[in-house]
């Protein structure tokens, strides 16, 4: 009875609370979390490149592909149905927002995406890149709201590196405060 | 014999007028309409994106394909000639001004172009990819002068959505008193 | 006797001295220079577009790729291999690096690479695009150190403008002294 009491409380306390302990509630991370989400590992660079760079509070990211060794290979159409590509596409997103953190300490420090070029390796009669890319946006969704979509291209590749089925890059604005 | 006189001393008055008159008779819009263009419905969304984004005086523009009905499809180089991916290119330019001019009121907010990514759906030994986009950067030119033109890559794709034969992107510099 | 201990004092005075000359001594031109590379002249465009634009302390580059006469012709993966993929990568960035000293001056004016999309007309099956756009990004090393790197994508594009091997746009970010 009083350990009810005292958890009721708690709640009560949590919900009015307008300081940090409601705003980590509400993070990009607890949501993802909430919503099954596991982040990897941040990628490391395979060649000569950065895997972002920052100007003021814009954040350039990489074309990010697989940061994980289950990651599929081949070209969607052929070797991997849209189904496939589309969840190659949300690995890569959990792959890019491994990065986003690590480049700027916690994943609200995003204000929005700017750009996303979704990069498909496709057959050349392969129609539907947008679906593809939607495994991606619809993962920044989740983690940021309407603010994790971006003024976006879903474009057909002749071929990627090491044969991945998709690789996205993103241009995102920081907020202010950072 | 007075309708003439009023119209002379009107026409006398719009040509030494320093203010919003003359602005808006040397407006993109005008310029375009002087050339015979009209401009579509500003497109919608056909996936989980947003066709532009803004960051301070920067607009990020989506990858703009069709927004008409009577849009074309194929490759470039196989059903469709260097003549009508050309003309595709200024459809998709219509399209972009009509996301432009939702996104910011009115097309005399640009001050430049920056970026331009002119994606040409063709067969694997087409070469003329800047001739088609083009067609993107010469209505541009009509619209904003050689402000219309940016630092620009017209490249090959291996496939587009819907197999439309142009898809093209841009970064636009705005105006500080925006 | 009395020359070399003028070249003498002449060589500890350049190295002490921690004004204009030592910067010069320690510039892009000068590491290129020593490491045997010298720059073409700058690019002109080829069809409807300016080679860069500048943003504030961005500067856009345009999709760069032959600026000289003996520039190689044909896909990685067929006509050409990986290593003169990679050669053309450079060359590219020769290229590159002209326009940009046309556009700010001097190269010292670059504080560091923010995108580089390096795009390689290859065969639908060849996975080392990463390895072929290391020309580029090994070269900018040369000049300007870590910075030259940036937030990469490399990936392979269905066809190239006149059938170049590579095309490569940048964004980079300037000094703000400038």
């Amino acid at each position: 009875m009083k350990s009810t009491l005292v958890a009721l409380l708690g709640l009560i306390t949590l919900l009015h609370w307008p300081g940090p302990a409601l705003a980590a509630a509400d993070s990009p991370e607890v949501r993802l979390q909430a919503a099954g989400y596991v982040l990897p590992k941040a990628p490391t660079p395979v060649a000569a490149y950065v895997t972002w760079r920052r100007s003021g509070n814009t954040l350039y990211l990489s074309g990010h592909g697989d940061c994980r060794e289950e990651f599929p290979r081949g070209k969607v159409g052929r070797e991997l149905s849209l189904e496939q590509g589309r969840a190659a596409a949300e690995q890569v997103g959990l792959c890019m927002l491994a990065t986003i953190r690590s480049a700027v300490g916690e994943l609200s420090k995003v204000k929005q995406f700017l750009r996303i070029d979704g990069m498909v390796n496709a057959t050349r009669d392969f129609t539907r890149q947008p679906q593809v890319i939607n495994g991606f946006s619809e993962l920044m969704v989740v983690a940021f709201g309407e603010r994790g979509l971006g003024a976006r291209a879903a474009v057909g590749m002749g071929s990627l590196p090491g044969n991945i089925p998709v690789e996205i890059s993103a241009v995102i604005e920081l907020r202010n405060d950072d």
